[in-house]
């Protein structure tokens, strides 16, 4: 295979003022359209040269401020690559000055695909000490995407993911393809882009739903393939990956629908590239640690463990290093085996779990009823430590919100060996990291921490990565996802994410949890509501997901939409709470009318939504969305005054009273006498200044699911609080959460099948 | 990206006899080197012409058969790749005729790559028509494989897997990479070579093993290792894909070792390209929607479970297909669901299944000894129908089973919607084709039917593909990657491929479950054995695993080795039972002395063996066993008459025994009443002319696992007999077999780590 190599020349001022006065004024002259300055003609003359080898794939511009005007940037061919870096130079324009204010360069430039071709005397200098001291590149010009055709896309093939990958400016070293269609991207890139600037931050979130959803995937998608394909900036959809259990037992895929897609389909219902399978061997290796060690623990003496825990191989006995980490947090400063006291040796291989306080769950990817409760080892090898305890979905695992929250391999690691798994019998936090098996979770989790490129049907590009639950996690996509797509975009382009659930959840934990940890401040809100879910606010007749619609939600009813759009106020009010821009955007079915339109949108706008929209992304892709990404081109570009809600120093108490009260409309909080234990157990373990991740129904902004519109006057019942350290937040239960679904009796899978000689897969949607 | 394209030339008889005998009987006088015929020697004049033009990077020679001569293949240049097709033109030799002999033409030629470049007159219309109606390409020369030099090549990166694949003959749409060191390898491959003769096929199975292993997987990779690099003969090693749940418990990975191994290692090791994830996806949504069924009947009406199973949708109610299967099962030949009498209903929407008699157990890939036994369904959602199971380890999955024996998509749905889960309360037979999830099943599985393509330590190919148990399944890795491989390796090419356990278990079920399923035939089997395993048989004391060997084992005792003999002798006459020829290679290590190595080849030798060949793969890779890959060229040439044990529609009983008394040496057999009532019902249910996959202890020829050497006088008991009847085999019980591990008190995870800078994995192994 011949390789194409890309060749970056750095012009600098250096070597252009070198140059005689004289020499510059005859280019000046030769070329009577250029005004600027000397050394810019002299810029521009080297672009022009540059232009015309075929050698070249692009042009590095490393210039002082100055320098970067419109017209040495148009010079450059459409076909070039471009990357600027710009330098402020201070004192004279000289080369050792300008290389001396560029000592802050520490990304690596273009490493390997750099070649050096037909340079000379000062630039091939400084493009080799750019290369051994690292450079930078910035991404500022337009992506070169051939966007797809919507009217053929539907039978349009994607294009070859490396491809795209190409067009949004990824190093092929970047990208680890999983096929055709999908790939993972090195977080490298990160570093490789750390002085690029963010795009802009855009979070699609929603109002109240029904039970059927109201629409936020596809608003997400039709949003960046409008953006992308139809106004010309660079965006990126970064979207949660789905869990297998639905898509085989009544919700189907997530991949949105219509003309506004993740494509292929089936990928991303499917197993994608393995990170939720990831999750659930490092999940379930944990629950077999666990246990085992509870049993080795009951059936061996101190000595018996100790001589296994830390055995002599080839006669050497030594501490594997998380051992010695236990041993420093044990308070033991030894590191020879044989100096620990009896004492010593009991506190270290006795983690003395209380089964009866083990908090951590075994996963499976299947909605598998069966085992939301069951009793774990009953076999004789077991020796009659049975146990009750459960099995939940795996995208509830807490090494999912890890994989969410996490920055980097570090960062991750560490997360990891803090989850709590359970206490010991005098009360302790046992982690991952007592267990042993810290490093193992990140070796099973390594390749799931790079976000999952795909496309949408218009082939703009998709991150697929991580989907905590909504309710006992924060139900968003990957932090890192979202740092990705911010610096590949470059300044000009979008990132649209999505929070799962209605604005109250989703959008609360969005800002409070993910946007605290990510240091990511958004730009705008988008609030999507239909036409339907304000019909059942206004009090319309229940909405269950396969029964067909009642004639309210069919027929024009004005009275209906009004009273609901209480619900869409509010949202909006609980977006201004922390200051940032709202859209209210209008996902239109076929059965609203123009009427029912233009209420909700004169509502959206008279309740303080900076603008609201009505969008056909369903039906016609991103054509369907145009408007809605002026509306999002216009109001992200405004200054935002974004804060937090509650500070992370108040009590766990108060945390939640200001959620319930400020977004929800509660009037208090009530405090079961668990809830109250648990407040005073993290309080004492030094857990109590972790941000809150509300476990409460979507259905209302009450805990009441059938409370429809704005609930008031309710107190807010908290059952119980749980705590999950590791991906740092504590998770008070309002009400029951099932963290297993069921299939119904006739699950999706009856209606899904391949063709063994097409291999086209039928029935998933 | 520039893509390079394959120009192939389809050089016909019927194109050059067209020619006057004149202009031929010039070309032969200006050829005075060329001896045949005149049509022979335009033939190769073009060919020269070809090989000049570098547009043209192959040729595709499609010729009466007595046209390939050496002299023809010769002309061509090495750097050009050759396709040959053979065709037997009966009658005379015209274009018309030529080409209606060829009207079975129905693989893919090349498709997309070929571009017509400079070609004119008949050659241009032939590659057209073949273009047009299909051609086919056979691989005949020698891999352009780059191998690693083995001094270096643990310091060596893996080259990208999309290079290996081209080296060996794959097209590039042939291929879908997972990351740059693994890529799964398209089905199509085996239409594309259809009528390319099969490699020669290579078995590496072991005597019985000490608990450690003899060594099979090292002996495997150092023959390809020694056939590739050393004897430049394409070499391919099949392996199965190692269970997750061992790597991080007692055993570790299974990578092979020292300078015989997959690399790189960890992606072997961990979750490769998530085959054994979608077996655990499949395996789990089956048993969910057995409990799942169980508790619908349970609690609904026929009426309700009618209504729910056949909805009405926008007021039609109709079957879906997997339905209309099941009626006809049944005998009701209706389509139309409102002409079911109410008994016809009840028959259909109960499936009945007796929890008693539920067969299917979950599965994890987790080491998780708490799973052995387990109670589910105990929460209140499940109304009382709680229930007594267990998970198994997910390679003890039917579906990996399936996997492993499968020859293509239609017949793996099949054979999925074949599997047995239990039985109806009247004693009937329950399919997963009954419950409605055979396409589900199908989809999940649709990228794990798909090979692996990895490579060793010197760069050589490797398939992984399934790695079913080898006690309660036949322990063999994948029908499909041996057909793929011998086809890529061509007809001088190897093929090596492994037995689970001693050849009395693994070689056994290859031979009579895995040749009878493909059809294939083995050439020669690779006995491996080690100075250590034979002197545990001849009397030397236990060999345990993680406690040092007895000093028998360290020091030099020759009674002990010949004592030993006996089980080599054994298992080389088992071989012979099915008429293959058998080379001993014994795997050194570095305690074994001259005298013992030279008495245990003297012993193989006369003891029937073609050839016994010390092997150093481990400490000098493919060079150190290039002595066998000698031997096994020499053997393997040889005609063999292989046969099978024992006839199909033998009865069950006489099957079983049959492998008895003649693999393990027993007297006879001994049937539990409940083995006994298991035949009678195998038999009722027409299950009987299954082959048998017993799952016996791998430690013994007997079911006695401390009985070493060759245990005699013995009656097997079999304890009970179950079925696997989408994979196709019986499997009879003889003593306990766990299916799921344990981990120990300090497991394998406590020195596996993750550095977060440089992202290297330290303590797999």
């Amino acid at each position: 295979m011949v390789k194409i190599y890309a060749l970056c020349v750095h012009l600098i001022y250096s070597g252009i003022v070198q140059r005689s006065r004289e020499e510059l004024k005859a280019i000046r002259e030769t070329n009577p359209g250029l005004k600027p300055t000397l050394a810019i003609i002299q810029v521009i003359e080297e672009i022009l040269r540059l232009n015309e080898d075929s050698r070249v794939h692009g042009i590095f511009l490393h210039l002082p401020q100055s320098f970067l005007s419109k017209s040495v940037r148009n010079a450059i061919k459409p076909q070039k690559d471009v990357m600027v870096k710009v330098t402020l130079v201070r004192g004279n324009l000289n080369i050792q000055n300008f290389l001396s204010c560029n000592s802050s360069l520490d990304a690596p430039l273009v490493g390997k695909m750099a070649v050096l071709l037909g340079l000379e005397g000062p630039l091939k200098v400084t493009l080799q000490f750019l290369l051994q001291n690292n450079g930078m590149m910035v991404q500022t010009r337009q992506w070169s995407s051939k966007h797809f055709d919507i009217e053929i896309s539907r039978a349009q093939t994607p294009k070859p993911i490396s491809q795209l990958a190409q067009e949004i400016g990824l190093l092929p070293e970047e990208l680890e393809a999983y096929g055709n269609t999908k790939a993972k991207v090195h977080l490298s890139l990160l570093n490789r882009l750390q002085h690029q600037p963010n795009g802009k931050y855009v979070l699609v979130a929603g109002i109240t739903p029904t039970p059927l959803g109201e629409g936020k995937s596809t608003v997400t998608i039709g949003l960046v393939q409008a953006l992308s394909a139809h106004l010309k900036l660079n965006s990126f959809a970064c979207l949660r990956q789905p869990s297998q259990g639905p898509t085989f037992g009544v919700k189907g895929g997530a991949a949105g629908g219509g003309y506004a897609q993740v494509i292929p389909m089936e990928e991303f219902n499917l197993h994608l590239t393995g990170d939720i399978h990831a999750i659930t061997a490092a999940n379930n290796l944990v629950a077999a640690a666990i246990d085992a060690r509870i049993l080795h623990e009951a059936t061996q003496s101190d000595r018996a463990l100790y001589s296994r825990l830390v055995p002599s191989v080839n006669g050497v006995r030594c501490f594997s290093p998380i051992q010695m980490a236990r041993l420093q947090r044990l308070g033991i400063n030894k590191s020879d085996p044989s100096d620990l006291t009896p004492e010593e040796i009991r506190a270290f291989v006795r983690l003395d779990l209380d089964p009866e306080k083990v908090t951590w769950q075994r996963v499976v990817d299947t909605n598998d009823r069966f085992l939301r409760k069951i009793t774990v080892g009953q076999a004789n090898t077991e020796k009659g430590h049975a146990r009750q305890t459960q099995f939940d979905i795996a995208v509830a695992s807490e090494i999912m919100a890890i994989l969410a929250l996490t920055d980097g391999l570090g960062d991750m690691r560490a997360r990891l060996g803090r989850m709590v798994v359970g206490s010991s019998r005098n009360g302790q936090p046992i982690t991952a990291d007592d267990l042993g098996v810290t490093g193992a979770l990140a070796v099973l989790m390594k390749d799931a921490i790079k976000p999952t490129l795909m496309q949408t049907l218009e082939g703009t590009p998709v991150f697929v990565h991580a989907g905590p639950f909504a309710n006992i996690a924060h139900g968003n996509s990957s932090v890192l996802a979202d740092k990705l797509a911010l610096k590949l975009v470059g300044e000009e382009g979008y990132v649209v994410t999505e929070a799962g659930f209605g604005a109250d959840i989703g959008m609360e934990k969005f800002f409070n949890i993910k946007c605290r940890t990510s240091g990511l401040t958004p730009d705008v809100v988008v609030l999507v509501a239909t036409v339907r879910a304000l019909k059942m606010h206004g009090g319309g007749p229940n909405v269950t997901a396969g029964v067909p619609l009642p004639k309210e939600y069919i027929n024009e009813n004005l009275q209906l939409v009004a009273d609901g759009c209480s619900n869409l106020k509010k949202q909006i009010q609980i977006t201004h709470l922390f200051g940032v821009p709202v859209i209210v955007a209008l996902n239109v079915f076929k059965t609203d009318t123009q009427a029912e339109i233009d209420m909700v949108c004169r509502i959206a706008e008279a309740s303080g939504a900076s603008a609201a929209v009505q969008c056909h992304h369903w039906s016609r892709g991103g054509r369907g969305s145009v408007e809605l990404a002026h509306a999002v081109k216009k109001v992200a570009s405004q200054k935002n005054h974004f804060q937090f809600l509650y500070n992370l120093q108040d009590s766990i108490v108060e945390k939640i009273r200001t959620i319930a009260q400020k977004v929800y409309g509660a009037d208090d909080i009530e405090l079961s006498p668990e809830a109250q234990a648990k407040i005073d157990y993290y309080n004492q373990q030094g857990f109590s200044a972790l941000p809150i991740c509300m476990a409460k129904t979507h259905l209302s902004l009450s805990h009441m699911p059938e409370k429809k519109g704005v609930p008031t006057g309710f107190i807010l019942p908290i059952r119980d609080i749980r705590a999950s350290i590791g991906a740092g937040f504590i998770y008070p239960l309002v009400g029951t959460m099932s963290t297993m679904p069921g299939l119904p009796t006739r699950p999706c899978f009856y209606d899904i099948d391949l063709d063994p000689v097409t291999e086209e897969i039928k029935g998933l949607f």
